[in-house]
């Protein structure tokens, strides 16, 4: 998505630790109008596939998924992450790994709202190397609901969590493919 | 807003420990039609008041006012929760206290994205005693921004948070205020 690589490289700042900040935006401060713009690229890639459930992850998921769902006309439902391992019983439960916080966490979902009826579009912001989004993937598989595939808005391709997932059949449409990244050579998208 | 109560009415739970689940429609699952309507009668309310910037606090709250941006055509900033201290000097930083977890977190806001010409409509989900509410009141002040009011989807106008900030001199308009909640009764609105 062109217009995306050049807000990338317009407002996008390469911190430190192979970050890209992007917080302008996309994961903090938010522009809506090009939020919708995104969305309707989601629904160019995924419209005919039948979605009735977009799934994200709080919490920077949750306003692009939310935007996008307008174009779908389904509902949203984003995963809570917890550190707590007091789980009712009624919500499916798997693992992530935190690499920005270098530790595990849990990622839940209620019983009550993802099943065998739901046809999911996962949706988030960023996807490096995947644990979130696997996570994801975990929960729609436990809740036997049908995964159509994953929405990402910026894949840092350099670090293959994108690529593991389509090598096990996952489809995944990333809107922005990262190459490479630096601060001496900036960014190169795929 | 009529739409509202009844649609908490038919599909909210009341749970222990004076918990109104709403989760199927507004924090966990989100009915993104149904936010539409939300958002409009927000722009009702505020739509005259020359709103440049929505806040809203993780994590529930982004939805709510990514829908709402649309019509006010604006963007979002999130404030973050955290429990860190270790807070650098790009950001504005404040304290609230969480009844749900029973412990106080920062509530951080980067400078870049609230400052003097900013106009703020803050939105979120819940008002009970207004810890979250005040500490983004406090942002916008240390930002120097003209707080416009707060739109809140759901009031629990009985814990006094909405009416304490009201006497402040602070506009809150709640689309649903609870009067009175218990699992016998139900719930009553004013």
């Amino acid at each position: 998505m062109i217009s995306l690589e050049k807000k990338i490289l317009a407002e996008g700042k390469i911190g430190e630790g192979d970050i890209l900040k992007v917080d302008c935006f996309l994961n903090h401060q938010i522009d809506v109008n090009f939020l919708c713009e995104i969305g309707k690229e989601f629904y160019n890639l995924f419209g005919n596939c039948g979605v009735n459930k977009i799934l994200t992850i709080e919490a920077s998921g949750i306003g692009i998924a939310c935007i996008t769902a307008q174009f779908f006309n389904c509902p949203v439902v984003f995963a809570k992450k917890s550190k707590t391992i007091n789980i009712s019983s009624d919500v499916y439960v798997t693992r992530a790994y935190s690499y920005t916080h270098q530790c595990y966490f849990d990622v839940t979902v209620s019983r009550e709202f993802l099943g065998p009826k739901d046809r999911v579009l996962i949706i988030d912001d960023f996807l490096a190397k995947g644990s979130a989004l696997e996570a994801l993937v975990t929960l729609t598989k436990i809740a036997g609901s049908e995964l159509v595939g994953a929405g990402i808005v910026i894949e840092k391709a350099y670090q293959g969590g994108g690529d593991a997932l389509r090598k096990k059949g996952i489809r995944v449409e990333s809107l922005a493919k990262i190459a490479s990244m630096s601060p001496k050579d900036g960014i190169r998208f795929i």
